[in-house]
């Protein structure tokens, strides 16, 4: 282990290193992982804790959908399968746009601002940077409010069927644009979705008409509450037609209003969540 | 790589180390991973190998169910998922509570004893020990008997459907309580089943009166056969209401008698299984 | 870490270890992992990569199939979980014979041949070389040609349902035998398939007479066009009656022909891939 570091920012810090790949990180409590630092963007030392891959459209809270329910959509079970706030592990750093990836760095790392690169599924690593179609930034520090982390700001906001109604949002981060901007994201989630959100933010933690509960809304902040159009992950129970990590992404698939429908490079593509 | 040790308690012996907390270990072949070691209790030497995490008291055998089966409840598939005897893994130490949780030194490790934490759902590593709503441990060397760990043991009284009837149950080995006692331990699994069990005991693979078998029964010896109500994992099938991890612990939320329902402490508590 | 090496090949050749068992390797983005080197058998330099494990006969692309679908049987998604092609990981390296295993290995290698070994289901890695039921291995370096290993080959070849017909199959490679020879593969197979194979081959993606795709014929070369008999993964879609990891080679356990089926031995032993 060439480096005994909490976190990018500290290998950047500590150490100087600027080039971006794995390195080893430790949690609080002495494990060891594997994750990707940027060491680039932005001044660098952001580290990669997440990936959200949605392995088949078609699955509706089924295997594979860790960041919502793999248990079916189901009422009784309003967190699904609770990984926004617990300390659940899965996938490797390289495999992060293959299939959902969370590692300790998510729970442990005591960090201010976040950055997401929407990845196209599939490309390995050394291109994840030029290959992205989305890639911005926070830089208030707002991390700092909620815990310094996801893990603890959606314990402040669980990501729950049936928390709360359309007005009970988290918080609306603005961001800055690393690739694309408030245009593209636009064109991003499809063309009928002009009144239904303001591009240029990170929104966390919001519910549509029907209670269910989304954890990103991923470059936007909802003005009306048909979120699930282009908010991501989710608690156990939405709609029928609905469950899922993009829970309403692929509305024209099910033979209705294709306008509704997000891009499919979005739909396509993997979430990546790093700190700093 | 500080240490290259088979087991917490070779660490223990072999270069004094007395803290609580992760280390690295290495299986007979050489494979490393890494674990948490409980260096204190009754001498300390204690080696996390398992746990036992129910995500789902509502799912029947279902994504998750490692410790019973993944493939519904199905009487052609009498072993289940069968990891009580085989090589698989899955999870991480820092995750033992958010997820089941299975590593190498499970299967490899020579034993003499085992120690049982009950943790609540979700709780860090570091608050295990004193977060635990039960602690006991064995010390007559009964694994000595059944080739030095679990995966043996269940060689030998295998967890799989219609293998005998309820008399046919492996050990019942007495403990001695680090947190806890005979009172708490009955009062844990609720209030009904007093005759059911004698508390101050671990008891392996306990068949019921529909055949189906459990792994551990923790902290009692089952006198009835109606072990689905306090003994936990199982074969791959069992009567309809009940497969799972605690096969039966949830009977009043199905609209039955409320009296045959472990407490609500227990069902939301993972099991931590230690070997020294 | 003793070695910084990309494969098990270049340890053998860049610093003469000779000795069967678990090495650390490196993908070229450096990111570690532990796998089997067998560095013995033709010269060794084998690093396994894969190994295809069937967890439940009964199962029909259920949980567990990652090398087929665990989304069930579903022509909306004909690659399935499409592990033969991304960069998805699972599993560890001693647990190759008791769940699947995919290491990094699989997508990272730059390898001329492949070695198969069918293992016995859960035999303890120090016992697999000489529990195998058939080892065997190429030798014209024909990997060369499809990319390097089977994440490229499996690019060109793609493991889809309704990609092409029955005469679309992939390469047909001759094997070496290192236990076993065509007799005893036509036998593992059962006794009804004179005429649809000739062993003596490996062939990659296999096309049957409803359209979908089997990813390795082990052992053999199809003649004939009911390959779900023998051939192993697939992609998402099947007959309903066949999907999953050996389409149907439990024929006769569905009630019908006992010929058809494969031997007991073949459906039990896991499947493990190596490069060189």
């Amino acid at each position: 282990f060439k480096y005994i570091a909490w976190s990018c920012k500290e290998i950047l810090d500590n150490h100087g290193e600027r080039e971006d790949g794995i390195y080893y990180l430790t949690t609080a409590n002495g494990m060891k992982y594997q994750t990707f630092c940027d060491m680039n963007t932005a001044g660098g030392g952001w580290t990669l804790v997440a990936s959200v891959h949605e392995n088949s459209i078609y699955g509706r809270c089924t295997v594979g959908d860790r960041w919502s329910s793999q248990q079916g959509n189901n009422p009784n079970l309003p967190d699904g399968d609770g990984n926004w706030s617990n300390r659940n592990t899965f996938g490797l750093v390289e495999s992060a746009t293959s299939d959902d990836y969370k590692n300790p760095g998510y729970y442990d790392i005591a960090a201010k601002d976040v950055s997401v690169w929407h990845v196209p599924n599939n490309f390995p690593m050394e291109h994840w940077n030029l290959a992205a179609i989305l890639r911005y930034h926070t830089e208030n520090n707002f991390l700092r409010l909620y815990g310094g982390n996801l893990f603890n700001l959606f314990k402040q906001f669980p990501v729950r069927y049936n928390i709360g109604s359309c007005s009970n949002r988290g918080p609306a981060i603005p961001i800055v644009y690393d690739h694309g901007n408030r245009e593209s994201t636009r064109n991003l989630y499809g063309p009928k979705k002009k009144d239904e959100f303001d591009p240029g933010f990170i929104t966390f933690r919001a519910i549509n008409n029907e209670l269910g509960a989304m954890a990103i809304c991923s470059g936007v902040k909802p003005r009306g509450c048909n979120s699930e159009h282009y908010c991501i992950g989710g608690g156990g129970y939405f709609h029928p037609d609905q469950c899922g990590y993009f829970p309403s992404f692929d509305w024209d698939r099910l033979g209705r209003d294709q306008g509704w429908s997000a891009s499919k490079e979005m739909t396509e593509s993997a979430v990546l969540l790093f700190y700093r």
